[in-house]
């Protein structure tokens, strides 16, 4: 078995003990690592009605057969749990130099059970696992840390994942952060961190697996940067990062503003790509995980002002549209120095954007004077501290946007699924995202298939719902492969499904056809909704806002009608093969 | 087993004997019928590399689980042989009465073999078949063909397949016609029945089997019908029948024109939907097969004139393309006037349509003055008679585009693929329309996805290829079971996945899943790819015609790149699971 280490590695913190399992050949072949074999492993290990901020949920770290490598894209691990935020499946990735590192430390997949009697510090490497106090660094920032994390093990090759104080608190919406900057955003995956008490995990070791065929993945890489690095989409990625979107969204009208009311930001040229390239107080230098010719990162420095040496890897298309759109906060130094705090606090900067936006509105109409107005970034500021430390007016947001918009009594006017708000894409112009925010195990994801890219590059109409099913699956199927190996999906246009087979045979030595590789990751799909029915989130839940469906965008009269989501929902269960009729799942069960 | 009888009928025409064999339930479970099981018996009864106008090729004529019933659109039955014009897979389907006579008189499927001693007329019926001669009829048009052979039997419900004067000079597009104007058109099976001295076969029967759930059948139906009578594609169908596209391909910039040189025809108003049911001269009813609510036919009596009295139901759009676009022929009364000359000839419009306007190029280059130039209605009348019966200019035609287009020495203009020519739908603007036309088993073939229905109607963009081939395989998927049942693919918009599994529900009893159902449509199509490769057209045949990537359209610029389309076909293969490297099929495969 080529590529796998084939070992788990089960971490028990009430005992601060741990055995290595050995995970079967078939399994991984089977599930490819990464999505496949979280997915499997929680469904196996957690059961679906628990608390997920109880000892009894379990928090797993998966890499794959590409992570370790050379190939371009594989520095991304994944977390999978049951969502404290959402209740139901979770998973979220990170980029950054954490994941060769999970790998070298001789496994596949890490489960943390139970919790610990107080702060830790897990040193994870191919020595074994050691349990260090904590103490002294509860409390402090993700920056501050990683490096003391780091520190500790005197390990100089380390790298370390670690939350914040909203993580400590059990903030539903606090992510787990590396690289400073690199977060598993989505989900709350930081408070289930933060709720087994460990602070920071740290991973080293030298014990990575051979691949099948180390020639033809050389050439397969050196084929792939000649015939990929000078496209369009790549020296895009290159020059502006994520931030290239903010241009295209509010050409589509589809940019989300003032708490989703609008679709395009008066002056959002102050907030683009192209803006934050040209900003004379800006310093932006491309960034890049190991091995990556894309370097959507974007190192950026404040020269001057009050934010003068402020540093950060960003900001993203998905924080400039939190802030900037939701918020109407139309200056990138405020839009980065919010982004920092996110950061520093462990908050996931979707969620907290549109909390914050939420929270505007509702001073907006006049019953909470104590919340800041559009625009105000540094009454955001303020809320963010107070969502990620439970005190004062923003302590109301810090259990998410179901229990916000309750107390609050915003309910008719709240944007997510299933507890998770959407990203950057408004779903009545891009009606795609629709079927995708409300189908997606994880909430109002943008991810799964990024339907974004075909709706925005003309290759299937925005507007169109008849048929649009299927090119969906085709994606989210094929990104799902993505998340097994575990590649980025921002090669998504350079690896079809040919490169992806040729990728999985130089890596694991293994012939999938497409087919084969198409039934595994429905399956994959199949078990995260397996999962999601069995927590209580089936049919019912697979809906949008109903906003979407009522409240056209003023500037271009854009609605998604309920019967279109309907349409494009039957068919998507359809087609996965999935039962109509009621919550089971009856095809592609494990 | 319901809704099928598990019986096939051979017939010795060489001994003028027949048998009755079982088909296993497994096999029709498996294939489902029509398209899928007449699929398998050609594979199973015919040799690939035979010479298919010899007594070695075979005639099959299938109908399915809907044949019969009362379902609106199943009125189809299909041809399965090898094609004389191609050399590979032939189909080709014809509505009308003639369906539910063939599944009447006791069968599933129906193979004719061998060649009879002299021209004869076959009666099969639910008492057996009968041979009779027709040595008084052979030369006779279709419409008195199918007259005659009805007369013949004297059973007054009988329905009638026939052949005309092309037909029997084994012309390698000619058509097998029923109810006058009703045309099994593509792939010349008029010549295959031509070859085996058969002038006509008459069906009759009583012998129906009973469908599984016939209270679910008929909630289906009635369902269907208050869903869907209303809408606006129904309503542009009884209004305007398949004419309505020549607006929408004028539009498009992408109505063939002048032999595949323009995309535009100027004066297409004259030619349109519009003007057919506006026109004066004209007196135009709709006319439906059994059951159906489009009634997308339309029975056209010319009213004065020259062609005072003449009647056809038509003309299809194709046939206005053909003649109207790509001869240059912007009077419908002359349209109507060929539409009528090919039924009763036995001509397949759309090849016949072809191969005028290829002459009529010819003759604009100088060197054929013998062909009729461009907008020639009487000369292109000519030219058809030359073809059927094989003699004066036109005979060089009559063997199909790719020997003409060698004896003329246009081998480098001539539109085709695998020797099939396209429908009215320029692949330079359509881009799935060139997938299509590259990759279908039978030629350049509109009917396999109808893929310009998502392509004009906005749901995926014309000119995109990235991920095509997906959405692609959705609708070949869909359709090849439509074609399995046998229901028209005009209800392609109202029965989607959800509606096909209830519909199979209600006649055979059998649940399947959508994946399933995909599987099945997968292997079909496989198997049809298995008997071109067996038969030589292999990967180098999914090609589509130089012109296509050389030549831009002028109004536009349009072009379809080899590169976009050698990309959209490796997408293609990979989603069927075959073979990139060489011509065999390794996925699917029976």
């Amino acid at each position: 078995m080529k590529s796998f280490h084939g070992k788990l590695l089960r971490i028990d913190l009430n005992s601060k003990s741990y055995r290595e399992e050995t995970i079967p050949a078939e399994i991984l072949k089977r599930y490819l690592g990464g999505k496949g074999l979280g997915s499997y492993l929680l469904l196996k290990n957690v059961a679906a009605r628990i608390d997920p901020l109880s000892p009894a949920n379990r928090l797993i770290f998966a890499v794959g057969p590409a992570t370790g490598t050379r190939m371009p894209g594989a520095s991304r691990y994944g977390l999978y749990s049951k969502s404290p935020l959402t209740g139901g499946y979770a998973e979220s990735y990170a980029g950054g130099r954490v994941a060769p590192k999970i790998k070298a430390a001789g496994y596949d997949a890490i489960i943390l059970e139970g919790r610990a009697q107080g702060p830790i510090i897990l040193e994870i490497s191919d020595r074994g696992v050691n349990f260090y106090p904590a103490g002294d660094i509860w409390g402090k920032d993700t920056y501050a840390a990683e490096d003391a994390a780091k520190d500790r093990t005197g390990a100089s090759e380390a790298q370390a994942a670690a939350i914040g104080p909203a993580g400590e608190n059990m903030v539903r919406f606090a992510c787990v952060e590396n690289n400073y900057w690199r977060s598993a955003g989505r989900c709350g995956l930081g408070a289930v961190m933060g709720s087994k008490n460990v602070k920071a995990v740290v991973f080293h070791g030298q014990k990575l697996p051979p691949v099948a065929d180390e020639a033809l993945l050389k050439k397969f890489i050196t084929d792939l940067l000649s015939a990929s690095k000078e496209l369009p989409a790549v020296k895009n990625y290159r020059k502006y990062g994520t931030p290239q979107m903010v241009a295209l969204l509010n050409t589509a009208q589809a940019f989300p503003t003032r708490y989703w009311s609008r679709g395009t930001l008066p002056g959002w040229e102050k907030i683009s790509g192209e803006a934050l390239i040209t900003d004379g107080n800006l310093d932006v230098k491309p960034k890049s995980c190991p091995h990556c010719f894309l370097a959507c990162g974007k190192l950026t420095t404040i020269k001057t002002g009050p934010h003068a040496g402020l540093k950060i890897e960003g900001p993203e298309y998905e924080t400039i549209y939190a802030f900037g759109g939701l918020c109407c906060i139309d200056r990138l130094e405020d839009i980065i120095y919010l982004n920092d705090l996110c950061d520093r606090l462990g908050l996931d900067t979707i969620s907290a954007g549109n909390l914050v936006a939420l929270a505007m509105e509702a001073r907006e109409r006049g019953f909470k004077p104590e919340f800041p107005a559009y625009g105000d970034a540094s009454g955001a500021a303020r809320l963010l501290e107070e969502m990620a430390y439970r005190k004062g007016p923003g302590a109301v947001l810090a259990d998410g946007i179901i229990p916000a918009a309750k107390a609050l009594n915003l309910e008719d006017i709240a944007i997510h699924v299933k507890g998770l708000e959407p990203a950057g894409y408004d779903p009545r112009v891009l009606k795609g995202m629709g079927l995708g925010y409300a189908t997606s195990a994880r909430g109002a994801c943008h991810l799964r298939a990024t339907f974004y890219k075909p709706e925005l590059a003309g290759i299937i109409s925005p507007a169109a719902t008849e048929g649009k099913a299927s090119l969906y699956i085709e994606y989210e199927d094929r990104l799902t492969i993505f998340n097994t190996l575990i590649n980025c999906v921002f090669y998504r246009d350079m690896l079809q499904w040919p490169e992806l087979q040729t990728l999985i045979k130089a890596l694991t030595g293994w012939d999938y056809t497409v087919a084969e590789l198409r039934q595994t990751a429905n399956e994959i799909i199949t078990m995260t909704r397996t999962f999601n029915v069995s927590a209580g989130l089936g049919k019912k839940s697979d809906l949008l806002p109903g906003r979407m469906h009522s409240e056209p965008l003023p500037e271009t009269g854009a609605l998604l009608t309920e019967a279109e989501l309907l349409k494009m929902r039957q068919e998507y269960y359809s087609l996965r093969g999935w039962n109509q009729d009621n919550q089971l799942v009856t095809a592609g069960k494990e």
